[in-house]
Parts: structure tokens; sequence; C-alpha cells
């Protein structure tokens, strides 16, 4: 096997996380191929995160003592971590959440109330068919609730977004595009530089979820140019080999400044008397409560990890494993690919339909077989909706897959087609 | 030392948590006396977490692989474990959050949309002065959005709710009264019963903030008589031995049920089109986005932990060392108490001051000698005010203290005495 691009040091990568020396039952290796619903961790995150817990939990910011020194230390030095890895412009920038579902509901629900962004009625958010349900329902809660208007992009029978009728969607009534930089669906890249553009020159504000982006592609905020750089930019840790029950929201200072509160409470504010309060500013004014601290320190750890290997290299190799399993599935007979079929304009999640079988059967044979993916509408029902679909099976990968795991999947489902006595 | 109500395997459970061996600067063993800011963590929850992420991590809901299923299966089997640790009348009524705040701020954002509870101008929002931070900023932010007044129970001069003029607080105008069951800062437990009978008197909700009651006060919510009990509770999972990263929203089936969404993605979806979306029941309603699954797995081990030693001999043990603390405390010249002085009557955080030095200044003499304390406004400055205090110096003790810890406190207190020379 010499696939062009893959990591050269696979092997090693592989023996970094745990999980995939597990035996699934029966004995089966695990063969890991849904990667875009969750990452797994290497053993480095883990131990992080064990050492945070058993050598330094503190709460941060309130405790003037040295674990509560050390603990702090660590939560803002994994800001630093994250501000770096996305180049965010300023490391204030960066807001700490639970997951990037709420990243996303935190700028839709705070556009609800009294300030110079505010929506209301005649205004208009923009969105597309591809987006997540977390993408599309903090934005329905709020043109609902406020009286605007939501619109949105259609797709193409290819999975790419129509954006022939731009400069009729996007126009001075719009406050708001939010949109998805790479489907979790169909994987397509979207060209979020020159739909910040065009946003951007009528005045609207830009939010991109940038969950299935973040693992996969090389992000630079701060190189971007600022006519085309998103104003908001929502990504998950899971999802980057960190832990579950921590998101980022990054947001130009300019906007979250200017942002209502969302989650008031303890540490976003400056002071608080019965009748009223005023609030701290970035980052903090966004993180009330104790923060996901021990999450932060595993996600510093995990952007830490894969910023050694290095997102160039990591981007080639799903680049590179992508290409081999289009390339793989389209020998399996009555197999659809949704979506486009260049890697290049694709990350590395792959739905797809098999003529005669429910993809939730699909995924059950698949899984007595030791190979993971998922089935279902991947919380992306328009999108299915759009190509006449309920469900389909979608198989994902990461930097710590290989093509033999590409194999098995492509052999799973040969075996399934036989199951179900396909011809 | 024989204090009546000490856990008798105090030696034991103190082996359980790590970082209690662990060395500070200059080789000082750490006496840590900060809790109720954030509680140490057994071994038992680390090595559960550990588990999770190296051998069953997955999504949960989604996946449809023996790795899917086992996540699953562990995350709602935390859910179960929850229920059981608060005694809910439905585990289905049990809401992950990321913290005790998004737990309290869920209700009062929702509570501004169009529903059977909304909140609007007219309405009346009851507090008290001896809030957190995180039970008044929601309720400010919600009423001054809705045009609805804010009141509040003062405080009496031994620290208790001032109960005088309750009839003339809680009216037919009031629709939610909102309290903490025992203050971060005064220590006092308040009669959550008797105040929740008379707000269901007048038909209000009531919402009781848990966080520091959930970890030292057996809670069964399902003994509780209908009329006195609260219809929403909220805690953390950090106070009670688990991770940071997940809180615990509990509600009534018949409240939670006609509350609005407040987070919109996936999972708390029942179908989404682009032009609208019907939402899932309870729980999932309300838990949009993956959820902090392997913290929700850890507050599982660590509510199991606890009622492993059993809630009432925790109990027990808290008001033992408090009652020790807060005679080792008066005998410090100079030193008053703030809050009750019965330990009967509070919980285990005990704020001070001390004649002559700042609480920042204590705080560092103290972290000097290896011993942990909380100085400062505790996210508590009403309160504070109250008593015409910025600030304050706050001990707080859990399972794992020993009355040692307390001479240590006392005695560092009277070296910091000495080093600022008072007489």
């Amino acid at each position: 096997m010499a696939l062009e691009g893959l990591l050269p040091e696979l092997a090693v990568i592989r023996k970094d996380f745990p999980i995939l020396e597990r035996e699934l039952a029966g004995g089966l290796p695990l063969v890991y191929l849904d990667s875009a619903n969750t990452s797994q961790k290497p053993q480095v995150v883990i131990d992080t995160m064990v050492d945070h817990l058993e050598r330094h939990n503190a709460n941060i910011a309130r405790a003037m003592h040295q674990l509560g020194a050390e603990s702090t230390e660590a939560f803002e030095a994994a800001r630093d971590k994250v501000a770096a890895f996305i180049g965010a412009p300023e490391r204030d920038e960066v807001i700490f959440t639970k997951n990037a579902s709420e990243a996303l509901n935190l700028v839709a629900n705070t556009l609800a109330w009294a300030g110079p962004r505010q929506v209301g009625a005649g205004d208009e958010v923009v969105i597309t068919e591809m987006e997540h349900h977390s993408n599309i329902v903090p934005w329905q809660l709020l043109t609902q609730r406020t009286g605007a208007t939501l619109r949105w992009f259609g797709i193409t029978d290819d999975g790419r977004l129509d954006l022939s009728a731009i400069d009729e969607l996007i126009t001075e009534r719009t406050k708001v595009v939010s949109l998805t930089w790479v489907s979790n669906m169909l994987g397509t890249i979207n060209p979020v530089a020159a739909i910040t553009k065009r946003a951007h020159a009528v005045g609207a504000l830009v939010v991109v979820d940038a969950s299935q982006a973040a693992p996969q592609l090389p992000i630079d905020l701060a190189a971007m140019p600022a006519d085309e750089r998103p104003d908001l930019v929502a990504f998950t840790g899971h999802k980057v080999v960190g832990p579950t029950g921590i998101g980022v929201l990054w947001g130009a200072r300019a906007v979250l400044d200017v942002l209502p509160p969302f989650l008031g409470g303890g540490e976003m504010i400056e002071t608080v008397r019965m009748e009223s309060s005023t609030y701290a500013g970035i980052p903090h004014k966004f993180e009330a409560g104790t923060p996901p601290i021990v999450e932060a320190v595993g996600l510093g750890a995990a952007v830490d990890y894969l910023g050694h290997i290095g997102m160039d290299a990591i981007h080639a190799h799903e680049q590179a494993i992508t290409g081999y399993a289009l390339q793989g599935l389209q020998t399996v007979k009555g197999l659809t690919v949704l979506g486009p079929l260049d890697p290049a304009a694709r990350g590395g999640a792959i739905s797809f339909e098999l003529d005669g079988v429910h993809p939730h059967d699909i995924a059950q044979v698949l899984d007595s077989r030791g190979v993971a993916v998922r089935a279902g509408h991947h919380c992306a029902k328009p999108a299915h909706a759009r190509f006449g679909v309920q469900s389909s099976t979608r198989m994902s990968s990461y930097l710590y897959t290989e093509p033999s795991e590409i194999d098995a999947l492509v052999e799973a489902l040969e075996y399934t087609r036989s199951y179900f006595k396909l011809d």
C-alpha cells in the first residue's frame, strides 16, 4: 500500500490511541470509521487530564492558593493553545463553551436581545440546506421568536452549495449568514471566504460551524483577509481528539464586545448589586460559572498533539484516505456516494446508499464484522430530504485511519450484499 | 480527637483522594479547605473516566455499533445514578447541563419565551440577598428583558433569610421564586419546604440552587410532599466529587414539558425541516449536541461513591467538622464568623473576617503554610454588602476533611496575626 499523502508515522500514531487496540465481542479488532461523530483520544490527552485531576485540581480564577494558581494557569494555557491552533488574532477572543451547539446557540440566543446587532422583524438570517441541526434549530428559534425571516442556500445535485442566486439571497436585509465550513453529511468544503465577502459587503455577521473543518483543515484566521474572515467560528473538542464537555467559540473582539450576555453567573460579572449588574470583558463575559476546566486542559493537550503532527500533514492524510475510500466504495455494486466525488473538494465523512438495504441494517452487519460506522440522518435531515432519502450510512476517517480499514469496510459491504442476497 | 459524627473510615477515605498526598512547594502537606469552591476527586472517578476514554469512547444515541452502545449505556446509567442520588420521581427528569449556572440559566432564559409559564411585564420574580451570582444575574437578565420586576428576601443579622414579610413578597404577581438551599457564603440552610409551600399556594414556580446542598445534605425529592417540593433543582458535578463540565437540572416533568427549548441542535429534535422543527421529549429536549459524556460517566461514579459512604454519614461528618471549626475559629482573637453559629443550621462553608487583615492577605499567608482557603466575594457580592464588607475569607470542608486540618487552619490564622503584628 503506497498511497500518496499518508502520514509516514501512521503506525506510531495508531499506538498513541489505546482504544484502537480494543478487542470487540468475538475477538474482532476494532475498525473505527465514525470519527466525524467523535474522534478517539490519544494517551497524552488522557494522561494530561489524569495529572490535572490527581495533582492540580482546583477551581480557577477565584482560588488564591497554589492549586488554584496551577489550575488557572493550565486552563488559560489551554486558551493560548486553542488560539494558536486556529490562528486567532487575539487569545481573549477564544470562548470555552460545552460543545459546538452551545457556541452556535450563544450567538443565536444573544442576537435576540437589545444591542447593535439585534435581529428583529423584517431582518433576514441566511443558512444553508446542508447544515447540521445545530446550525438550523438555533436560527429557527431566533427568527420565530423575533419575527425575522429564515432563508437558505440550496444544494446542487453534486452536493455543493447552490450559489447561483447569492446576490438575491444575501441582501441589505440580511443580518446574519451562518454556514458550515465542511458538511458532516456530504463532506463538501464550502467557499467560506467568498460567502463571507458577500455577507460583509451588506454588513451581515458571518457565523461558521467548523465542527468538521477544525479536525481536518489547517485554519489560520489571522491570515485571512479581514473581509473574508468570518466573525464567529464554532467547533467542538471531542472531534479534535479532545474530551467531550468542551467546545470553542472564536469571535472577533468587536463583535463579542457588543453581544449581550448569554449565561449569567459567577466570573462573567464586573460587579453585582441586587438591582443590576455590570459585566466582565471577553472571554469571561461568556464563561459563567465554573468552566469545563479539566476538559479545557485536555483540549489543550489535544490541539498540541495535532499541531505536533501538523494540520497540513493531517489534511493530506485525510485526503489520501478519502480518495482511497471513494475508489473502494465505488467498486461496490449498487452503492451511491452522496456528495462530491473529488477528494480535494471534500472532507473525510462519506455518506452513501446501498440499493436494497436500509442504512441501519448495513451498520448492523458492518458492526458484526467490527466495522463501526454511523447510520441515520446524521443530524442533517434537510440535506437527506434534498436527496430524497431519510437516512444514509456514513464512514468517516481521521489521522489514525489506515488503508486496510477502508479495505475492511469494502469487504464488509460486499459481505452485506451477500448477506441480504443482493445479486 | 474523638469528635462525634466523624466518618469512622476517614483515614481510608482520604486514601481514595490522590491529591491529598500531594506535596506543595517547600515540601508542605496540602490542607485543602476550599471544597465549596470545588471538591477533590476520588480515584474511582478518575479511573472510571479513563476506562471510558480508553475502552468505550464513542458518541451516544447516534452510533449503531458496539462502542456506541457501550457509551450510550454508560451515559444513561449515569442518569439513573444521579436520579437515585436526589430521589428524582422520574429518571427522565434529570437533565445534564455543563454546570449549575447553565441549569439555572436554562430556566431563566426559556421563561422569557412564549409558553404557559412565560414571564412578562407586571410579573414578579423573587430571589434572595444571599444568592450566588449564578442565581441573581440570570433573573436580572430575565426581568430586564421582559419588563418583569425582581424582588428579594433580605438577610437577618445572624445570617438567615428574613421571612417576616413573606406574604407581601410572594404574592399573586409572583411567577418564580428562586433561592439557594445552602448559602455558599454564610453557610445558612434555608427553609426550602416552607418557602416552596407559600410559593405554590400562589402558583409560582420554585427553583432551587442546590450547588452547596447536594454535596452535603441527603436529598430525596420523591419523599417530599408535592406542595413542598421545588419544581426545579440545579447542582453541579464538580462539587460532589465529580468532574467539571457536568451539571444537573432536575425538573418536574409537568414543568419541563411546557418550558420552550433552550439550546437548539442535534438530539433535542423530533424532526427538522428547513421551515420549522418539532422537539423531542425530556430529557433530550434540553440536551442539544454531544453532551458531556465522559463527564456524566464520571459523575455517575461520583454519586455512587458518595452513596456507598452514605449521605447521612457525610452530613454528620460535615456537621462535626463544621462544629469543630466554629469552635476553633472563635478562639482566634479579632475573628468574626459571618453566618449562623449553630452547626445544625448550616453547611460546611464558613466565611469570616479577621480585624485588621485583608482577606487576600490572610489567604496568602495561609497558602504559605499549605492551607488552601478562598478569599474574595465568593460570587456573593450582595451578601457581603449586607454585612458591610467587600470580601471575606472562607474555609470549606468535605467528607475527606479531618480535625487536624482545622487545627492547622487555626494555627495558621494565629501565625497570620503574629505575621501582621496584631496584638
